[in-house]
Formats: C-alpha cells, structure tokens, sequence
C-alpha cells in the first residue's frame, strides 16, 4: 500500500542503504522498494531486526535484506541478506530518510487555505477553519472554529470535528466525533539522544480513526514511526488522553480522563481503562481486560482479566495487598 | 428552576414516557414537568432510584412517578407510582431525550459572530473573538485572543477570560479568571457501551463556576449530565485539571496541576488536594480535607483529614507503610 | 540584570517598603535597587529568609536587608538589617509589586497585531499569526497558524514554534521546536489562600528555553516567580508535561509524556523521567538520574540513580517490594 501522507523516493538500491551507513561499498546493485516491519516487508523491501521478540516473525518474513546487529545475526534465516550495524535502530532511522526524505519535516502545513462550505456535501462549518491540499470530507461532516486539517487528510461521512483541533496525517473512518482542542497526527516522541543535539527519526507512519469512534478534547495522539497508530472502531477517549506512536487499540474499548500510552504497545478488543492509568511501551493487553483508574501497567495482560495498581496486577491481589482500613 | 442552555417540550405526558420505553400503554394520562433527581424533582416531575444509596432521599421525595427496576420496586414508597425497566438508566437516557431533544447534539455553536468591544461595559477584547447569541458578559471583563463563548453563556463582572479559551452551557460569577486554553461546558463522559455503536445520554446540566474563581491553563471541564458541574466561590484550579460531569467542588479549594475527577464526586470546603492525584465517580469528600499528589481516593473521605497513597489512605498510615529509606 | 518583560520602579525606598509592611516608620531613607532571592541579591537589593534550608546562603549573601520572621531572626549575619515580619512570604509579594507593579496583571497581550513574513529573515508564516510589540524572532523560523508571542518574547534561529501556541514572558536559544497548543510563559499557580479572595503574589520571573530544546504539545509552562523557570539545551519534552514556577531542568534531559512538576524544583543534566511520573515541589534531582513512569518523587534525589515507585525509592528496592507473580 502506498504512503497516503510522505512521498517516497523511488530508484534506491541497496548501494545507497551501505553509503548512508558508511558502510564497505560490496557493488551491490538489486533496487529496494521500500523499509518495513519484519511482518509486513515484502521481497523487495529492506527490514530490520533488533530484538529477541521477534524470532517467531523473522523466520517468516519475505524480505530479502535484514539489517541486524553482532548479537542477532545469528537468528537470521540463511536465505536472507544480512546488513550488519552497530546500532540497528538508528541505521533504521537513516534509511526510512533515505526513502522518505520529507518525513523528518514536522512542519504546519503553510499551504490550508479557508474553504467554502459548498465545497463539501451537507458540510457545516465553524469561522476560520483552514484546509490543506487535496483533503476529503465525507457528507453531512461539521468542522468547528478555529480548526486545521492539513493536506491529504481523510475523514468520512457524518463526522463532527470540534473546535480548536489540528488533524494531519490522519484517516478517520465514518460517524466519528473528535471533540475540542485535539490534536493528531503529528510525529511521535521518537529520538535518539545525543549530547549535542537529539536525532530525530523520520515518522512515516499515519494515524487511521475508526468508525463511531469518539476522540477527547485536548487529546494527543501522535502518528506511527514506521507502522501506524490506530484506534478501533466503536472506541472512545475521554478528555486529555494521550497517545503515542505504533500505538493500536481495538474496537469499543472506553479510555477514560488522563489515561496515557507509551509508545507501540498493543490493546484488544472493549477494553476498560480507568482515569490516569498509564500503559508502558511494547506491552500486549488483550481482549475484555480492566485496568483500574491509576494503575500503572508495566507487564503483557491476557485476555478476560482484571488488572489494578502499581505496578497493575490481578484486582484480587491488589485488593488483598491494600486493605483500607483507615 | 428553567433550564437556561436546552429548550424544554412541554406537553410531555406519562404515556409518552411509556411508549419510548416499550412498556404497556396503561392510559395514565397526567401531564409531566421535567425528568429531575430525587431530591430535586417536585410534584409533577418523573424521577428515577437505581442505587440503594439513596434509599433515605427517595423516602423524602416529591415526585410521584419513579423509574426503577425489578431489584428495587421495595423500597419504593406506597404513594409513588413506580415505573418498572430493566435498565433504570437507559430509560432516564430515553426520557431525558423526549423532554429535551436538543440535549445530545453536542456541536458547535454555528451561530458565534465577532462582537465590538463596546457592546459590553469596559470589555477588553482580544483578536477573533466570537460570541454565541444571548451571551451576556458583565462589567470591566477581558476576554483574550481566538476565544469562543457560545450561545446563553453568563459571565460576571470583572472576569478575565484567557485565550484559545472554549466555554459553552456555563454560568461565571464575578472577579473569576479562566486562563488559555480551557475548555468548559462540553458534554461529560457519560454514554452506555454496545458493540455497535456506544449509546450517548443527553446532557442537560449545565457548569456552574462561583466568585473569585481560577480555571487553570488547558482545563478541561464537563458540564453535568441531569445535575450540574459547580465550582465554588474562591476555589483555584491549576493547569491540565479534568473535571468530570456533575462533579462538585465546594469553596476556598486549591486544586494543583493534573488532577482528575472522574463523574458526581462532591467535594467540600477547604480542600487541598496535590498534583495529579485522582478522585473516583460518585465519592463524597468532607471540608478540610487534604489529599497528598498523586493519591487515588477511592472511598469516602471525611472532614478534617490528610489523606494519601493509591489507594489514599491516613497519611500516617501512608507513612509508617512506606517508610523511604532507600 | 534588568527584567526583560516587568518594568522595574526606580526610587523604591526603604520607607516604602516599611510603609506597605504597616511597619514602624524608622525613617530610614536609603534607596533599594531591587527584590532578590538571597543569592541573587546585590548589596542595594531587598532579600528574604524564611527556610533553614537556605542557612549557608544567607551566611554569604550581598544583600544588607533582609525580611525575616521571629523564628529565623537570631540567624541572619549581624551585618545585616533586619525586617521582622509575621508572614515572610506575604510581604515579599507586596514588595514585589512596589517595585513592579504591572507584574500581577497576567492578561493578554492586547497589542498584538498580525505580522508580514518580511519582518524576520527567512520567517515561514502560518495565518492569523499574532504578534506583540518588540517581539524578535531569529533567522529562518517558522510560525503555525494561530499561534500568539506576546510583547518581548525573543525566539532565536532556526526554531519552530506550531500552530495553536501561546508563548508570553519568555527567551528561546537557537534550533528549538515548540509543538502545537503549547502554553508558555503565564504567571504560576501562587498565591496565598484566604476565604474572601485569594491573594495572587506577583510572577516577576521569565522562562528561559535553550537551544536544541523540544517542548511538546499542549505542554504547560509556567513563569517564575521572583527567579525564572529554566529548560536546559538539548532536553525534549513530549506531550501534556506540565512545568510549575521557578522549576529549572537541566541539558539532555528526557522528559515523556504527561510528567508534573510541582514548583521550584531543580532537575540535573541527563535526567530520564517516564510517563506519567509526578516531581514535588522544592526538590532537587541529581545528574543521570532515571525515574520510572507513573513514579510519584517526594525527596531529593543523588545523581546517578534509578528510582522508582509511589513514593519513588531505588529501583531495586522498588522490585523487590513489588514482585509480580499474578
């Protein structure tokens, strides 16, 4: 599938990849079409492997060219081109530049424009709203004062955009609220630090918005690095809910007033977060679980479970541990 | 009292309530007022009881006609007409509507227009500044750049009103600020889950904000579902507070940066409660009352004590249980 | 150094100072220069003690009047005059405003006017930008719509400010972004509580951004009081952190999203701090410090630790008390 927000360059080959990353030219030649996850690379795509996490998905990849580090190589299939770094995660972030040259640029969008309300069926429009280059509305949409959507932006039918929201790489599905002051869609917290100045690594991913979903006001949810960040259908946030890159909730969960996620953690199917619970990075919670408001998740929570605390463990446990008799 | 932000239908008549709900047309024929609480409905109004905990209120209310459900027809007094549901408050939900049809449109107000500095007394006026229709703002006020105040809002005298500020079904008294970015007046939290599409309920209540009041930077503040949202005379709100709907804070209270309350809690007099601390729904918190930052409250606390820790407990519990020597 | 953003009274003297306090007159006639902290202060400034904790500061301070109470008189160095007042604190906020008596007024800048992308070199303007009087923004920055610098602020090279911004009473370095709806510079959460009005105390303080910084959307920043509020070059800020008066952090720092800081804490070089975590006020945070997410911080923490937990302890402590088995 084709970027829909960051234009990719095209004509890369792999003797590009080994020269951005100063590495010895080996007169390879075969064209890339573009960097991906390990699961979702196809063959002519460059990938990438860091983490013992995901030795299940490596041995499946249809990827040809890896880049890995000294410690990983040996896990990598014998059939797979390996690119050997010292650190994996920043020739990624060189790399995704290379293809997406755009990306690492964070700016507004200069070119929003105001727009008559004929210009979209059944639109009702707020004063001062700005829309950039080649942006779609569905039907019977109404966007409030002061609001921005920025270029390429998608949002279906019978949707209501509050006021004072800024959208921008971000596909947004039918039937769908996005309450005040909200802001989606710009680039995650992603960097690598250094004492001279914090690399910034490129953000090509994009936010894509259920149906029937409801986004808080003063929400921020920020787009995917390389995956995208998604909210499933039926789900809704609370006010002042915060959301980082990669991360992907399922459908017709309730996020309740100041949740926060960390980056690329994955969340199942009508899961319940109480007020300030905060969920920690690269975690997996699935289905029908319970997380009481001000709990701090900290570990992978399966299906069907009731989770309270700091750290989050099973509502049983918490209770016994806290007995409030005073 | 008239509702000052949503019209009511007159004329509603008790088989109309029976009809939206399904039930057997019985050919009761009186005329109903408004759909009120307990405590706050009179003669001709329909109330609703769901929860033992006010059992001693519907001992003493006026009204005659009662939603309830089968767990609950006992305690309901012999004078009273009892309408039985399955669900008391998806039936309120669907009765709050008939009476109040505008109630669940939660958009914009479409009709703010910019206003000249001179149509109110000593008005200090910021750029692109729009007011809804109706709107009254007392003397020597300031209202700060990009500001919205929809349609019926009542500002008091001497009030300074930030930028970026968004406030809507909200009645200020005098002397009070509201500093950039708050957001207050929207529809609370309140909607009942389905796997098709969440079923909202109408909000008709409205945020109540005293004298000498401070709405910190990018508060985000619900108005109440059947109830109000109230903050008292001289309580201080620092920045990124969420306050849920029907909340109810008392006077004099000090409020720090990040706090949450989640839906109905009412709070005393007097209290202090510290950064990012949480307060669960439906909790009654005395006068005086000191919370440490970061607690999460979930029960009762009463007059005249320091609480804290998650869950909050006395603070020399809380100390004596974590003793810091590390 | 003179104020950049409060004008100074000259001609304060002593007397008046006395006057204000309802003190004896002692028809002491010397000039002050100004109000300052005790190691700020030069020998014409008016300083204050009111915490042993700053008992090795008073010993060498410049100042030769110092506003004290009864408990901490027998302390201050005999070559200094003595103040003796009932509330330290009250009074310096009624001497701060003798000397600046605009600085309790923390309206919007009525001023601010619409700006030509011609007026700084290489700007990149968004629209309905706002800009105040004497405003000066470095070479080849770039501006979001509706975004407000109020009068004086001065922003260096090459820095980004997004759409939504509100930036008052502050000075930013070279190569800094601020993200959308971020909110800069108004006066801290001060005052003193009082059961009629509560008793604002004036924020003389700026803040002062370095270069290389990144500060996230709808992040809060609060100016100082009498000192200034302080973000080291290099440090990042994501999304909905929220910075109390007089907090200074340091170079590289790390800080994710929704972090609270309380007030007039000092944060070292290289500090990590996780999600959600809570700082208290008065604190001060060594160098290389990492503080777990949701980590609720209420002493000093030395260098080179790891802590976590509510209240935060050493990380392995923390593990140790908080085994998760269910």
């Amino acid at each position: 599938m084709q970027n829909h927000f960051f234009k990719k360059k095209n004509n890369i080959k792999i003797n590009d990849v080994l020269t951005i990353l100063n590495l010895k030219n080996e007169k390879l030649n075969f064209k890339l079409n573009d960097i991906k996850e390990l699961d979702s690379a196809s063959k002519n795509d460059i990938t990438f492997f860091h983490s013992i996490k995901y030795l299940e998905i490596i041995k499946n990849t249809k990827s040809k060219v890896v880049i890995t580090n000294n410690k990983f190589v040996n896990f990598i299939p014998k059939k797979i081109k390996i690119i050997k770094v010292s650190n994996v995660l920043v020739s990624v972030a060189k790399i995704t530049s290379l293809f997406y040259p755009d990306a690492l640029n964070d700016s507004f969008d200069i070119e929003v424009e105001p727009v008559s309300e004929k210009k979209f069926l059944g639109l009702k429009l707020g004063k001062n709203v700005l829309l950039g280059k080649n942006t779609k509305i569905g039907k019977n949409c109404s966007i409030g004062h002061n609001s921005i959507i920025e270029r390429n932006v998608k949002i279906g039918n019978n949707c209501n955009i509050g006021s004072n929201v800024i959208i921008k790489n971000t596909i947004i599905g039918n039937n769908t609220n996005v309450l005040d002051g909200a802001i989606i869609g710009k680039k995650g917290f992603g960097f690598f630090p250094d004492k001279i100045k914090n690399f910034r690594y490129p953000h090509i991913g994009s936010v894509l918005i259920g149906n029937n979903v409801e986004i808080g006001c003063n929400n921020t949810i920020d787009r995917g690095s390389l995956s995208n960040t998604i909210i499933g259908d039926g789900t809704f946030l609370d006010n002042q809910v915060h959301i980082a890159h990669n991360v992907k909730i399922g459908k017709n969960c309730i996020i309740t007033g100041q949740v926060g996620f960390a980056g690329s953690s994955t969340i199942g199917n009508r899961v319940m977060i109480g007020g300030q619970a905060g969920i920690s990075g690269h975690l997996s919670i699935g289905d029908n679980v319970q997380i009481g408001g001000g709990s701090g998740v900290i570990k992978n929570i399966p299906s069907n479970t009731k989770v309270m605390g700091y750290p989050a463990r099973n509502i049983r446990n918490f209770l016994k541990l806290n007995k409030l008799n005073d």
